[in-house]
């Protein structure tokens, strides 16, 4: 691998307060492409409009982080609404950061849905069925960033959309593959996680916690920005790649203009 | 005056609830133009969908209505933000419409902010210099609500930027040309109503408290959806200005595509 | 049965916004207890003050409706939280209505949770354990209205904190005695829903979806706000329970006042 | 001087993000009085849950610390809402405060509102005639902190509401003996905001921006969380006091107990 994307949440403070060690600035120069909070789970327009700017001066690929409507639960507790709300919820807050975006003169990169509606989207047929469907007509140019092998991984492919897949730094694989899921992100060794981050780049595996090493297959690292000492995990993982001749950059998106004529429609009563 | 629009709030429910009579459905066929709730100080995604596609099958212009983040005061108390943060705020408010619009196959048409937010951008110099600023730099093509005088009206056209003034049908002027605040609106009489729109739109005047004539500028014809018996006051109106051989048409955007070749860029890192 | 009460969701409007049909006030006089929504799911402090207002001025009985955080969802979808959060929630909607009724100098009578809410406490041994425990200790006055068999049932039993069962008129039950889940609530015959509470009133019995009559045991009779039709239900049902000699009044609270002589502590550094 | 108290602004954090430094831990041991945010600018009833069990732990005394309802802006944006409105907002945040204090056998021991609240309470007759005339009635213990000489402050006199005046150890005076508004808090040297504290408890003096020494009457001193820095500030202003012999401590609630005998009131329908 010669080139890799880094990406990490950004803009996920609301308002007055900030989330994990409040970093978003030291972090931005050091990824390639940045998942901004959309206001449902985090986020609000004026922290959306500054984090968008911050990823413009430095030349990271902005991408829509949409969550569940839930902001005490940080969008990472699940909610049983219907497939059809979820995706009006999505399109609605890819849209409000499309158009924070243009203020900024900047194009959306890619769209990355956070934490349980990531989930959701990964396993549930109903939902990932009329989202990909919905985004490849409305947004046929925005990657999805996705877990590999997933029912959204497997849509986005069938569709012809484009789609990259995942490596997860801070979080400890199974046997199967599977993301052991934990209650609280304890400190990490930067130094180990660059080193996990190295191996999966160069030898296209990770260790389990069973202690086998299995494959994994992605385009794009990610390091989450809230875990605690996440600042270093970034520096570690983006000196350990750089020093090893690896390229940190985000995915190109299709260089043929998506079919969005309808855009540029007026209204003719 | 051969054509007028007619424009009412269209979407200003939220979940499961409605605001007055609740009859969206029986007012939208009658409307040339709808101001939809963007999610602020009412509507939520799917609520602007629904209404969204329902303006659509009726050949109805679709309006961005933004408003203070303020659902419990319905966005009609005022509350001391920033310059910056509200602009942030109608333009994310704008996106999130107009991705929602598109998913619908169905371009914006105009903007009108809401209630208290439509007053503020009528006096402050400062918010309404920098709305008109983003507004037509974004989204040169959307027709700008506005009340005829009010300083965002100086300034659009200054900026150049379409801009319609309005006739607010329920609501009293004095002999300055103000409307006169009413903290309660109360059932009003659907063929009073009629008459004053009639006149307004034939001898361009209306009658104020005072009990002068005094002139009126206007495009559009503004009935509000939350007031009690409003389908009855936009059938009258409806019914009498058709009968006078006047049409009613949303007012058409600009020929010529505004210049957002930068929508169709592609991140090239 | 000589006297049964009779219990209804009351103030789940939201600000400026109707639920159902909007008819509290004509349903209020009808009813003995009041579920009064305490803004987590729908309601606000001047809607709670209102509602309160009102039932006192009826001599209706105060509950307490608390739901999950969810306004756009009502409070119906259910939301993956802790116990210890949602019991935290639940018991700041208890305290912020008890200080509103006693603004209006009424005591709080009663606690029901709401929709989703009401269904996880009724099936969730943790949630449900935890609830009883607190509210055992912080307002063993409090009547917990509770599904008969359900899991909250059997531990407000064992705790002994007062509990009344309820029986649902306007919802199906099937041979379990089971409530037949359905989507959308169509409008009910009331002369039917009557017959069918005056039934289970003097028989113990309802008849099923199969077509069979099972035994149901329960203390007060509950009819939903905001199903299209709710006054004509509340009405037909009250006409007829009077006129089988039938009470409609709420069940007492216990004549001994519980220990909350904690309340009345000061703070004494 | 020999006591005084020394307030701050605690659990203003929101679900999973922090204020300020993040330093509620280190600063509360060394307070008398914590102003416990109620869910509308901050705070959600977990963590006012863990922030009253936290302050029971140090011997610091409870205070509600109400808002308005403005989480974005957290509070300190003045929105334009009826009185009755407002005291049904403070009323609810206060019972939804004191139900989880109880829940942790503690009492409550003050209120003070917050933000733009407070400003708006120390200068609107109405609202403050409202709110003290309810406050009073509902929980006549509960000592109001206030500024000195603000419309509330007189009103709570004149109604014999216990009533206790605060020092802005953090905010600059000027002549006329307001506080100096400053749009950004910036970083305080601790040494002279101690001296600045001590001169004021044994001198009464405090000495403007002007340069002026003018009188000061307070029996608290509040010293804002949010402020960075403010551990070191509580730090060194404990110790300076401490070391000039002068006791850190709340002031008592009044040793009669109010007449709240209608909380043990049962409904008797």
């Amino acid at each position: 691998m010669q080139v890799v994307d880094l990406n990490s949440d950004m803009g996920e403070g609301l308002g007055p307060w900030t989330i994990g060690d409040g970093v978003d600035e030291q972090i931005m120069p050091l990824i390639s492409a940045a998942n901004i909070a959309t206001g449902f789970h985090a986020g609000d327009p004026s922290t959306m409009n500054d984090t968008v700017e911050m990823a413009g001066r430095h030349g990271v690929a902005i991408g829509a982080h949409p969550g569940f409507r839930d902001l005490i639960g940080f969008g990472r507790r699940h909610i049983h609404a219907s497939a059809h709300e979820l995706v009006n919820d999505i399109i609605y807050q890819i849209g409000a950061l499309r158009e924070i975006a243009a203020m900024n003169n900047l194009p959306l990169h890619h769209v990355k849905p956070h934490g349980a509606l990531y989930m959701h989207i990964a396993r549930d047929e109903e939902i990932a069925a009329l989202f990909i469907q919905q985004l490849h007509r409305l947004a046929p140019e925005l990657i999805l960033y996705a877990m590999h092998g997933s029912v959204i991984h497997r849509l986005a492919l069938e569709a012809g959309h484009p789609v990259v897949c995942e490596f997860y730094a801070d979080r400890e694989y199974d046997n199967n593959g599977s993301i052991v899921f934990i209650r609280r992100v304890t400190q990490l060794d930067p130094q180990q996680i660059a080193d996990k981050v190295l191996k999966a780049c160069t030898e296209g595996v990770v260790t389990t916690v069973e202690g086998n090493d299995i494959p994994v297959q992605f385009d794009s690292v990610c390091i989450h920005s809230d875990s605690p000492g996440a600042l270093a995990l970034v520096q570690a993982t983006r000196q350990r790649l750089e020093a090893a001749g690896i390229t940190i950059r985000a995915p190109q998106t299709r260089l043929l203009p998506p079919d969005n004529s309808w855009k540029n429609e007026v209204f003719n009563g």
